[in-house]
């Protein structure tokens, strides 16, 4: 039984490990590229989609706004890197842009950050794992039917690696990565190729299909707001830029320099492929809809409930080498197994959120321990929860997760470069050498620029976004944000009872040590707590048990035995155990308050979960009552039984997201 | 937020009590009867309805069996009266069955009926339960309409009415069980007189209804066999006999005497509540069908799915005062009544079971204290459980539940019964006195006669209802019987495993104690700990603490405060705590193995649960690891915070099930 749970157990969980095992390395920038991009580069496969979604909702005539929506995002986007170039240069420390906002905004609006992040982070696991599986469907109809339930067994998979502890490697995230860069590229130069040089046709499987307008005679107002609409989802093309900037000390030297060139290099290859993308995507007439089942026309009829609506990179591939070919698979693939790693990416950043949060006591003190694999394991399992539970409520639809997705990215954009002006202005009051205040005063100037663009995007966002589902972000961002601040409340108020009085002295000690021993049978674990008890030469010693059938004996034994402490019998009319003892311990107290009781319980240590249940319960519970009395100390004497053995030598395995962290210096 | 579960938990489970409202009395015969009659008169409530409904299956003309079939079942009610009679003599101790069989014919036959037991007593809830819901369903059509889920929330009612620890008093029991008496003997009087005396004629609701027979043109081989299946339906009646057997300490001097003379009274009633139901039904024209929907013609039309079948009590009472009329109403009341109360007394008959198998070690030895609620709640928790889960198995269809019943009560009383003749044969060895040993053989006599009517009956429900169900009940009890057998066999290897050797010394001592404290900020718990720990006066005394970011700051205050303890910090080069605690333990240990290391930990007691999380979480998992380390002590310092006052003065609330337990001598 117990080796089929152990089993069961190392299958899923993994060996225990040793921390010697755990090496980190420092990231040269080919490997760091891929290991921080992966994010930022996955969400390619949804933004320009979502551009021409949301721009459907008023017929497939608005799709020629489609190109100055993108454009509008590539500008958004070259903003937001080339401000946070300018925090990888002025916080190298990989605190981000919690650390930006505490620093230069104070508290709250640090707080503010870390709750859009934490939000974020859960749907950075939403979206990309039900995208992905959008990608996995091009391929496999049985996925594309049942897409929530796909998504939430991946999610679970996912949860279980984490759990785990993979060994992480540089490699792991460049091959996925590198191929799904080179897949991408390549397939957009190859179209480009094909339709500017050779003047072939592209036609994507949906060419012919025609959309049915849910909004029709738009006033120019309102059209206006659909394009703002479609501008907001065309930002999630952002999210997870703002990565390197967490990841600065796990860089080689000089860090800074090479997080800063290694972030412009994922912009420009983001920029560029979401250009391609959307560019060959109308080229070859890709139709994609909200509600593809009542709005796409078939041949003059309603696609219907049975119609699957290709993602956009596959229906790109279906256009550039035909549907079906190789090449269509590997892209489709590719383009899956990103958007899973950039999933994984939040496992490993939430928990470090975590930790980072609980160091300044804002969360559990226990999430703080980095190398503390069960701070992990929490995170992991909340974080996958919450993801789950968005998965199912919106059935995996990335169209309607999305609507929840850009808010906190752009609230932690705008606030962090608003932090970053703040911080150069600093800066510059007492920075008295020109050629460092001209270049401070460059990066205020960017940061300013990104700040006020990142605000009039969280603006147009909120506007565009709030009724269809980004109120649920709203009223999760406060609520998180109170919990921490009644975390942090809660923790100070402790501080405050625990501080030492102002006349505290070192040398007051209690009197006497009153010290008594449970004894319910006179066995090894008895007389090793005994022998223990002893030792300590405590002023009185008694051994100490509650009367019951067994009692007689005892004395007996114990007698007979010769054991030179006297053995004390507590009545117990109700048969209880706990409670004279209790009783006992509270009368030591008052006859002399001075003393302090140390009570001395043998435990037995066991090496199987169902073996807690038989053993030790008694103990247990009298030792959680006894904290209770002041002035008591208990003592555990452990008896460690021949299962116990097989724990012994097991040591905590180390922590998932390690390559993205640099080792303690 | 802690206000509001707290609230919750003391509307559900109930304010904690103090033992000292705990009053147990021993018990006058007239409430006596009530107390432990409950479970065997309520299956009145059913056994009579089986007989006729496994007759229908060869159709109304079977019914004419049933005056022989209730004589049978009479005659053996009459005979495990007698035999128990001879139980209550011998062993007043209240042991029971599952003593009688374990002294008499050893541990495996006391294991098979204490299996036995445990499988009767989820079955009697869930055929009480589903048998009250038919009752209260005559009454209250919605009720009859949603039967599994009515009953399921009667047994989680019972469950919450237990876990809070009713107040037990005879009157409790004696209310219901009396009103049950009275209303069910009247109406059979009532009835046989307007029968028998005013010659009036008595028409149940169903007396013009046909049923269709399911078996016909039977072999003389198949309609014995129907006939031996009513009858094993109908020995439904003896469940609950044996409960007197169990609670002889609680009745008044004459002890065993009451108790012989309560028996008797109880098989009375029941004999004859028994043959007055099953005679009115016939006389009425009572008909009942174990598939009414499909089996059922009301004016040749079959009934179909919306047809609710009334019970027999019912129906009797319909016939006798008219359907709807108060009498009606009071009759199906109390019946419903007295069935609840039936399974309640399981509620506490399972726990107690439970804590004399736990003494024997037999069941975990936490489930032993009797005193110890959370013992009862944990035994409460698992019945309710199996009950609920055959509940919606069965859909609460009592005819199908039956089924399963009745093996496990007749498995009881052959063993018991059985072990009663090797019992006197035993004493007739010994015993001189003429006239004891006139009344030991004529108590052998009648033991002897039990054994074999009770094997003949068992043997007979096996065949008849193994296929329809009983297989469950045969499987459940070898699974129950090889748990425990295991449970028994770890607990005797342990304590073989931790006896003393031979040549045990109680003088042998460790050389000395190394005491540390661990340290991770100067304030009033860690300053507790440093006090208790000099005050035991150990051989050396050191302070402890993990480098981490605050430790320069640690060791300044320390100086600065005069700490006469030297604080040794440990290097983490991977941020753990726990690790390098654990090492240099171990160190210590190597270096000088004959001494003994007390790690003293300061821990905080919390009054919230949720302060749970905040707190202590490291110190819990470091202890659990120093458990491992043999030659370790760990010593809790707790400090109380403020909020743990709430909780300090609660004490154990009492268990349920204590009006049918004496006190301890």
């Amino acid at each position: 039984m117990a080796k089929v749970t152990d089993l069961v157990k190392r299958v899923l969980v993994g060996r225990a490990l040793r921390s010697g095992q755990l090496h980190e390395q420092l990231l040269p920038k080919r490997i760091a590229l891929p290991v921080f991009a992966s994010d930022a580069l996955s969400s390619v496969a949804y933004a320009p989609q979502e551009i021409l979604v949301i721009l459907s909702l008023a017929g497939v005539s608005f799709y020629h706004y489609s190109p100055w929506v993108a454009m509008a995002v590539v500008v958004v986007m070259l903003t937001v890197v080339a401000s946070y170039r300018q925090n990888v240069h002025a916080y190298p420390s990989g605190g981000g842009d919690y650390e930006v906002a505490t620093v230069n905004l104070g508290r709250n609006a640090g707080l503010t950050v870390a709750s859009a992040l934490m939000v974020d982070y859960v749907l950075t696991v939403a979206v990309s794992v039900a995208n992905g599986v959008d990608y996995v469907g091009a391929t496999i109809p049985y996925v594309a039917q049942h897409k929530p339930t796909v998504a939430i067994v991946i999610v679970v998979l996912l949860t279980v690696v984490n759990l785990r502890g993979i060994r992480e490697s540089g490699v792991a995230f460049a091959v996925p990565t590198y191929a799904f860069m080179i897949a991408v590229l390549g397939m957009v130069g190859w179209g480009a190729f094909k339709y500017l040089a050779l003047g072939e046709e592209l036609r994507a499987p949906t060419a012919d299909y025609e959309i049915i307008a849910e909004q029709t005679n738009l006033t120019s107002f309102a059209a206006a707001f659909l394009i703002l609409r479609a501008f907001s989802s065309g930002c999630a093309a952002l999210t997870g830029v703002e990565a390197i900037s967490n990841g600065v000390p796990a860089f080689r030297k000089p860090k800074s320099r090479n997080a800063a060139t290694t972030l412009l290099m994922m912009g420009l290859v983001s920029v560029t492929m979401f250009g391609g993308i959307i560019s060959l995507g109308l080229v070859s007439g890709v139709k994609v809809s909200e509600h593809p089942a009542q709005d796409v026309l078939i041949d003059g009829q309603l696609a219907g409930p049975g119609y699957y609506q290709q993602p956009i990179i596959s229906q790109v591939a279906d256009a550039v080498f035909g549907g079906g070919s190789l090449l269509f698979v590997i892209i489709s693939v590719v383009t899956a197994l990103i958007l899973f790693l950039a999933a994984n990416t939040a496992f490993n950043g939430f928990p470090v959120l975590g930790s980072i949060l609980a160091q300044d006591r804002f969360l559990p003190r226990q999430l703080h321990t980095r190398g503390d694999r069960l701070a992990f394991s929490n995170g992991i399992g909340i974080l996958a929860a919450a993801a789950c539970l968005l998965l199912w409520g919106f059935q995996a639809d990335v169209s309607k997760l999305l609507n929840l997705y850009i808010v906190g990215v752009f609230v932690s954009f705008t606030l962090s470069q608003t932090g970053m002006v703040l911080h150069w202005t600093r800066h510059l009051k007492t920075e008295t050498d020109p050629r460092v205040r001209f270049q401070m005063q460059r990066s205020r100037v960017i940061n300013a620029f990104g700040a006020v663009m990142t605000g009039v995007v969280l603006v147009v966002v909120l506007l565009t976004k709030f009724m269809v589902g980004a109120w649920i972000v709203c009223l999760a961002m406060p609520v998180l944000f109170l919990m921490m601040k009644g975390i942090r409340r809660h923790y100070d108020n402790v501080a405050k009872e625990l501080q030492l009085d102002d006349d505290y002295d070192p040398a007051m000690l209690p009197s006497r040590t009153h010290a008594i021993v449970l004894v319910s049978k006179v066995h090894k674990p008895t007389m090793r707590a005994l022998a223990y008890a002893r030792a300590a030469r405590p002023s009185v010693l008694e051994a100490v048990t509650v009367n019951s059938e067994g009692t007689n004996e005892l004395s007996a034994e114990w007698d007979r035995l010769g054991i030179p402490v006297p053995l004390k019998t507590l009545d117990s009319p109700y048969r209880e155990i706990t409670q004279p003892i209790l009783d006992y311990v509270k009368n030591l107290r008052k006859r002399s308050p001075r003393d302090v009781v140390a009570v001395y319980i043998p435990e037995y240590v066991v090496g199987h979960w169902w073996e807690h249940l038989l053993h030790n319960q008694s103990a247990l519970r009298l030792k959680a009552r006894l904290l209770f009395k002041p002035g008591v100390m208990v003592i555990s004497v452990p008896w460690q039984l021949h299962s116990s053995d097989r724990l012994r030598g097991r040591r905590e395995p180390f922590a998932p997201g390690a390559v993205r962290r640099a080792p303690k210096p």
